[in-house]
């Protein structure tokens, strides 16, 4: 009889966080070993629990899965699945194997199994484009590998040179391990998004980014789109968190304040404005932002990344973005009420 | 004193359809002249602007502006012209002045100028890819040197290379005559939208398609995106129309039920699935979708665009999109009892 | 019977020049009429002729097809035609007619076959992307339309998004009108051109950039690579008829001379480091390099192109290359004798 | 005092030959270990070097750097290193490491190091964009953490997503470890090719690829493009090594015939026909053909490539270049009496 995840994507509900790997002083030398900070990651994951998100996810683009030891990344999973265990034994988190091949990520994704992770973020081998057909059968193999982890399916047009074509959803809905997609580019609630979603229907969420969840959650309603990811959470969760309670007590008139708000904290990031050249400086960005907002301490780039090389102009904009959602953090707690834990 | 448009930007509401050029039988010949059926012409202005759209655009990639010589685009122009004149006289239209460089397209203004017609609907050059402060430069030289016709900046990642970058829109909120965007590629609610909004307000609509209107007009009301475009319109317009009735009625559920059946009916079409392949085949396969819908006889492709070269899933898949669209103007008539003129 | 023309394939042998279009003072104006600089055109084809060019091609991208009115585009090719009339009746000279579409096209190679010019440089249609069914239809189409006049296909990938798929090739060495191939793209001689000539043989030359020229001709002789193109005879053709001379003299030690120094003078320009970015200014970097040489007075940028808007750089490099040009232009002068006219 | 490599760039002289990795029976499964075939690697490079190649290169894409599992790399790298000690301690042997990161790029860097084997064949990460300035401290860092391991800079821009800008060879010239660059893209001797070249001189040769070397050699000479690269080496080396030995012979008749018979059989071969489609199945197709030839057994493809999904025409263009090869090969060894091991 084979084993099935411990979730399935009905399951699937609420807001997906998205940090990134803190890094102890040294992180960004060539010669560092052992740079995953596992006191800040174990307060990471308390403190987003405590805080109320409702799944974790680890180790995508801004989750640093390129730059990690395979070493650190078994430490790093290994201490957030102990922390997980000792605070909220079900709570569900996504931890990053992608790899350049299917046998790597099978391999890590049995060691998330074995760790009784709840499941794993996957992109796909990127060392050139890969075609529907191949894309098809690289998804069937590892879930049939490691039946009982689930998968958050992770697509992104930068880092994997397009996106998952509609013909392998077809496959995707048949796999019972696929949990959620985290959906590619910005386009997240147009024309393909529906189309899409025209052939996963109930399976699993396509996930909007938080900022377009409110346009999907009214359309197609929480049994549709019931989760939403955001790496902004790691930027202190409180506006995102209140967003999904106003989707859910149907409080559209907050739902649309906050979204209107957390849109406008994102206009000077560089994200918004121009994907592609995001693309070339994401993971440094990230670990700029999230610092700046101190609600957890991510510390530096690893090799190649390096906060150094990005024009200063991006950093500019990513600071004015953190000093505007610090803004929106306070509104939110005037009106709302609803705080994320600060850091002294 | 310097001229200024009929209209403004705070005065675009509601539908803009976007039709075809109806052509005369033969063509699709390399020897034919006045290929443009006038008479059908009439008949479709006159039936659209009865049916109850807003405003029409004509000559953007759908509308053919690249396939016909400038006698027949005057022809057409005048015909357009006289016909709106005779029926409502304020009625506003845009036509397509998009060339390869700037006086021509300023040569084709004035004319549209000189026969009474609201305003152009207008691409820039695209013979090699434009750069954002040649943009700028293009656009304000084509309104200062004809103050008095509005115009639709038309946006279109396929056609011209690239979106128009957020700078640009800082040029174009200074210009009185710029009266609203035509906005492009699939993202049109998303992330980028919000971002791009925020810099052009209320000066003018970044017009979504009809199958995103609801989630924009949720989340900013009538005062910034009270107007949407549709080619679908060309199919007969009456679900539409609907949408919009309920929008402005505030009928929540009707919208999304339409909203829903709209994006349901695009659902085989290829637009939604594959943008870049649907660029491919654009304008046959509008003529194929148009002449299948029956609302207006459209004629065939001219040259080198033709409806015998396109792969057959595509025309497979455009023929049950049509099929489903006139199941659900069906629906549209039961429920809610708008329809559209039907050509006996 | 049907008529063919003038030239064949294998008359094409020699350098092909490819000149901008001069232009009067004031062109730049959006309210300019009537650009061309008439008397410097008509210099311009005489010098060159007199000076020693095989043919000339005028109005492909640098060549400014896509900037000049109808009218202009009219006097420039009736000045060209009566010039050449007078001095060299047989010289074969090959006037763009790439516009939006088929009918406007065969409608320009109709009043260049009346006015006895020799043949067209044609592009294709490029508001949107050409799939290779429809460039052979296209292609067939014109040829059949006005078969009395030659043509050499214009491939570029910048401008046309794509370049010529090898199934074309099969379609253009039936049509007795295609007489050259200006190659597309930065690879003149290697893998894809070696398998595109081993389908057009000796029917017609894939003409290389001058620089390229002489290992094409190397590897495969003056019977299949007796043409190149160049646009960089505009700065005075001296150092590229050398090399034509070198290779017909067997006289390889100075043609290998030659394509150095030749090289050595375009390190500085753009279009040899970065083709795309040079895409986005190629008009206005090429008046700019040409009116520096001295050769021709080729006037300003008709809108919306303009040099105005060219980073700084981009010009620096420009006039560097056009430094190392006029030396190597001495150099040669001193070496092998060889001069072209000289402006006072 | 800092270690050397034992090569440097002006050491660079010959063929480099490109095979890939042999696969035991089995490699294609997901739960496959040891896929490495070490008898036939052991016999593959003793062949290849008692066949007279001057250097070998392992693991860059068609070497399937991204399939092997970290001890799968170990040992096959340790094979290598056996092989080559006990038959040519000298000969060059560079075995990719390129990976996600800088310090796993290290850490298989040092390994190789401590086998003493001469260098690595290196690409950068390629989880998004790598911009020059990041690609200039990837290089400069790994060079200095292992000094003693000769660098082969790869580049690919379909697995790169782009070139080695100019910019990026001003570092490189200053690393000695840097002794030869894989060229990338299909443009080997042309324009851009010498410009890189102006900034790399005789510090490291730009190896072009086989069929575009003669062109290369007679323009710049044997101390600037001394030596080739060529993965068609994998399928007998015999016709390349002859090229090889007609250029240092300066028998160039030979050598132009041998170019055209080589250019000839990859005819079929989509790698020069549409280098993009290429790379979707490059790691397929370069199995296919190798086994074909039969010089090597190879074996399948490690997942998640697998040859099953190779569109049809796409073997099919395969195996007609094989057997073009196969009978240049014996047209070789006809005129020139040039063979190579034959395996029964």
């Amino acid at each position: 009889m084979s084993k099935l995840p411990k979730v399935t994507g009905r399951d699937m509900r609420g807001v997906m966080a998205y940090p990134p790997t803190p890094a102890l002083p040294g992180a960004e030398r060539v010669d560092a070993t052992d740079t995953v900070d596992l006191a800040e990651t174990e307060r990471m994951v308390r403190t987003l629990i405590a805080d109320g998100v409702d799944a974790i996810a680890l180790n995508g683009t801004l989750g640093e899965c390129a730059t990690l030891t395979l070493d650190e990344w078994k430490s790093f999973a290994a201490c957030v699945a102990e922390t997980v265990k000792s605070v909220a034994p079900d709570f569900p988190v996504f931890i990053g194997t992608t790899t350049l091949n299917t046998r790597d990520t099978v391999s890590r994704m049995r060691y998330l199994a074995d760790l009784g992770i709840t499941g794993t973020l996957l992109g796909r081998p990127m060392w050139g484009f890969m075609v529907g057909p191949v894309m098809e059968r690289f998804y069937r193999d590892v879930a049939e590998a490691v039946p009982e982890l689930a998968i958050v399916v992770y697509d992104n047009t930068a880092a994997f040179g397009g996106v998952i074509p509609r013909s392998v959803y077809r496959t995707l809905v048949e796999l019972p391990q696929v949990v959620a997609v985290k959906y590619a580019g910005g386009a997240s609630v147009g024309f393909r998004y529906h189309n899409d979603m025209a052939h996963t229907g109930t399976h699993f969420p396509l996930m909007p980014i938080e900022t377009d969840w409110l346009p999907a959650w009214e359309m197609y309603g929480e049994d549709l789109v019931g989760m939403a990811w955001s790496s902004t959470t790691a930027c202190g969760p409180a506006p995102v968190l209140a967003l999904r309670d106003a989707l859910r007590g149907g409080r559209i008139d907050d739902a649309k304040w906050l979204t209107e708000r957390l849109r406008w904290a994102h206009e000077p990031f560089l994200v918004g404005q121009d994907f592609m050249e995001f693309s070339k400086y994401n993971v440094p960005l990230e670990k700029i932002r999230v610092n700046e907002a101190g609600y957890i301490h991510v510390g530096k780039c690893r090799p190649p990344y390096t906060e150094d090389l990005v024009p200063e102009q991006h950093v500019r904009g990513t600071l004015d973005h953190i000093a505007r959602y610090q803004q929106v953090v306070k509104e939110v707690a005037d009106r709302l009420g609803r705080t994320h834990t600060v850091k002294e």
